[in-house]
C-alpha cells in the first residue's frame, strides 16, 4: 500500500490526501509533527533530504517529494491532468505559480497565525505576506473571474494545487470578499466527487 | 518564430535561452528592464498577470510563463526530459524545490548583491538568504557527490533548471569550495552540446 509521510495540517500535505481520496486509492498514514522539527531527524533526511512532507512512499520502497511533483505523478493517464501537451504545461505553470507566488506568503501567514503563539509573529512582516499573497489572489482572480477552472477542459491537480491553502485563507486572516470569482470556484472545487476536508484523517 | 519576454541577468530566462539553444530552435528576445518595472506595465500584465520574465510566445499567439513549465513543455519527446513516467516526477521534483528552495535564497540574494546598490540591502535578511541558501546546495551535494546528474538517465531540464542561479553562485558572494560534487556537476553541465552563457544575448 501507499504511505504518505504527512501532516494534517499541511495544506501541501492535504493535496496529496485529496488526489489519492478522488482517485480511490488508499493509503496509509504517517503524522510528522513539524512544529517539534519531526522531519529533520536523521531517519526522516535519509528518506527525504529536504526534510519535508508530503513525501510519497511506494510499496516497492521509491520515494517522491514536493507536492505538486507527487500530485503530476498521480493524476498521468487520468481525468485530473488533461491530455493534451500545452494544456498540461499550463497545468504545471500553475503549479510552479502555487509554489513561487502563493504558498510562501498565504500558507505562511497562515502557519504564524494558526500555529505559532502570538507573540512569535511580527507584524512587518506579516504584513508582507499578506500584501504578496494578496497580489496572487489577484492573478487568480483574473482567470476566475470568467472560467470554470483554472485550465481549461475542467477540473484538474492546478485546482487541488491552488484549492489546499486558498479554501483556508481565513486561518491566514486573509479576506476573499474582494474575490468573487475565487469564491465561486472554491464551492466548484468543494463539490467534485470524492471531495475530502483537510481536517480529514481516516482514510481506511 | 518563437518570441521569448526576456532579461538577460535572469537565470530564470537563462533557463529558457540554454534549451532552446541546445534543441536548435531559433528564437527572438525582447529584453525587459525588471528593474524599472518593465514587467508590470498593462500591455505586459495583459500578456502574463504575474507580471514576470520569462514568458513565451508561440507564432500563433499562445503564451507559456513559468520558466520551469515551460522547460517542460519544450523538452517533451526531447533527449532533455527521461521518457519514463517516475523519472520526469524526479524532474519535477527537483524543479519544484529549486522554485521553492533554491531560487527564492540564492537568486534573491544575488539579485541584492550584484543588481541594487549597496545601501538598499539589509545584512540580517542578506544573513537569513545565505543561511538556507546553503541549506538548498547541501541538498543538491548530496545527490551530486555521487551520481553525475540530478535525475539517473543523465542530462535534464531538471539540471538547467538548478544550473542556473547555483552556476552563478559567487555573484550572490556564496562559496561552493563546501560542495565538490556541486563544482563538478557545474563543469559536466557546462560541457554539455549546444551551452551557452548566462550572458549571451545574440541568438540569431
Amino acid at each position: 500500500m501507499l504511505v504518505l509521510h504527512d501532516n494534517l495540517g499541511s495544506g501541501n500535505a492535504y493535496k496529496v490526501r485529496l488526489l489519492l481520496s478522488q482517485l480511490g486509492r488508499p493509503f496509509r498514514r504517517i503524522e510528522y509533527d513539524v512544529t517539534k522539527a519531526e522531519t529533520r531527524t536523521d531517519e526522516f533526511l535519509a528518506r527525504n533530504p529536504d526534510g519535508r512532507i508530503p513525501l510519497l512512499e511506494f510499496p516497492d520502497g521509491r520515494l517522491l517529494a514536493q507536492s505538486n511533483a507527487i500530485l503530476f505523478y498521480l493524476a498521468q493517464d487520468t481525468d485530473y491532468l488533461p491530455k493534451d501537451a500545452f494544456a498540461q504545461a499550463q497545468v504545471l505553470q500553475w503549479m510552479f505559480f502555487e509554489q513561487y507566488s502563493h504558498e510562501p506568503y498565504i500558507a505562511v501567514a497562515r502557519y504564524w497565525l494558526h500555529f505559532l503563539d502570538p507573540g512569535q509573529v511580527q507584524k512587518e512582516q506579516l504584513e508582507e505576506k499578506w500584501r504578496r499573497g494578496h497580489q496572487a489572489l489577484a492573478v487568480m482572480e483574473k482567470r476566475l473571474g470568467g472560467a470554470g477552472f483554472l485550465v481549461d477542459g475542467g477540473y484538474s491537480i492546478a485546482d487541488i494545487a491552488l484549492y489546499a491553502y486558498t479554501h483556508v485563507a481565513d486561518e491566514a486572516e486573509m479576506e476573499l470578499s474582494p474575490y468573487p470569482g475565487i469564491r465561486r470556484w472554491l464551492d466548484r472545487v468543494a463539490e467534485q466527487p470524492g471531495h475530502v476536508l483537510i481536517t480529514q484523517d481516516d482514510f481506511s
